[in-house]
């Protein structure tokens, strides 16, 4: 079965202030165009550097998630550390993710570009950083989804197949 | 009173050739956005990495400016060194800001890419990167500068309110 | 004479299994778009890190070539690190490079997010990736071209010159 993980980066949540509507946010997207069935493995963790980075080691290397997203801690504040986090584990960066989620973002706030987040690869998971709001969440992994599944495929993970009415995925042909 | 560190990074500016014109755009700038009164601190440095490191700790830390703009050596010139020396100093990246200030330029001329300028914070101080031409200074400040004054409310600084008729600033419902 | 480095980065190729299709490309745009005669220098290598960044290095310090551009291994796999390769080389990063490629390469393709291609200076060498694909090479070329030119002025390079009906460079005024 393939799993997915899903990290709320949250001080507030992790303390049981909030509940975790960003995590259900993320899986109720992920199950929307996703025909695959996955597993999503939760988290709500504090904005803690190093316990960013264990979560995030541990689902790549123990779970095994395809994917992992977190949502918050990518401001300017100074408790906002995910894309450190999220840089210190990963074997490679991918920059686009960041630039093309901005740039999404720009059309509803001028905000956006507070907006730290990027994405990486670790071993066989594609992680990528979101943001906190709900609303926020979908624009962003709107944006960037359509070159999710081609990306699993390329370093190794899992073939994820989309229902292509609602959400088009991308791969050249023949992949 | 709230501080602005205005710091002009030119070989020639420094040695007397030119006038301090990038700093001048810089100030009048913000005054016209500005209604929340400020003090200028002014610099005009030679593209000297160390010298510019420690005019922007001496900024941040003894002054304590809330923001500090810096004009010119952002390019791909030997001598050009602010966005090596901005990184240095900072604690956190913001790649939003450069990413829309060469985004914004590249309307105007297609050597907008060679553009290195970033921004990024230090303690309770943003610091940001920007040309050396006053033309061009204002293209680009104008671009960013609906999200600085929240920027500065989430890293702990003053709060900074703009003339709305002529420059919008964009904080969340509450904020 | 001018000279210019054409790596193409590939297993297969260098294997040879492929013919150097990339290569040939950007040496065709290259003689379509620039009227100043040079001398095109070329490697085909393996994605290996240690070689791609002694190829850069070579080309940059002992053929001094003005401009270097390597083909492929830009993408998320395990194999693909010329982007690793060439910050490892240079002085200088230019992130403008990788955004406006991926930008426009989002017109095309919505996988254009997990290309890392980057580019950066190396003494009086600009280098710049681009994708392994001719139709890609092209449009990413295409999109930077303008500003190459003078980038090379600024770094202390030789004068090029372009046929101005088929692509126009800029230089700002008497530069």
């Amino acid at each position: 079965m393939i799993t997915i993980g899903v990290i709320n980066v949250s001080d507030r949540a992790a303390a049981g202030v909030y509940d975790d509507e960003p995590g259900k946010a993320c899986v109720a997207l992920l199950r929307e165009w996703l025909t695959t069935p996955f597993k999503p493995v939760y988290a709500i963790i504090p904005d803690e550097q190093t316990q960013i980075e264990h979560t995030l080691k541990t689902m790549a290397d123990e779970d095994q998630c395809a994917l992992i997203v977190t949502t918050g801690g990518t401001g300017p504040a100074k408790r906002d550390v995910t894309p450190e986090a999220t840089a210190a584990v990963c074997q490679k960066m991918l920059p686009g993710f960041g630039e093309l989620m901005r740039h999404t973002s720009l059309q509803y706030v001028p905000t956006a570009i507070l907006s730290r987040q990027t994405a990486g690869i670790r071993g066989q998971s594609l992680i990528v950083n979101l943001p906190g709001r709900p609303k926020a969440i979908r624009e962003n992994l709107e944006a960037v989804f359509p070159a999710i599944p081609y990306c699993i495929d390329l370093i190794g993970g899992p073939r994820l197949e989309s229902n292509e009415a609602i959400m088009k995925v991308f791969r050249p042909k023949g992949a």
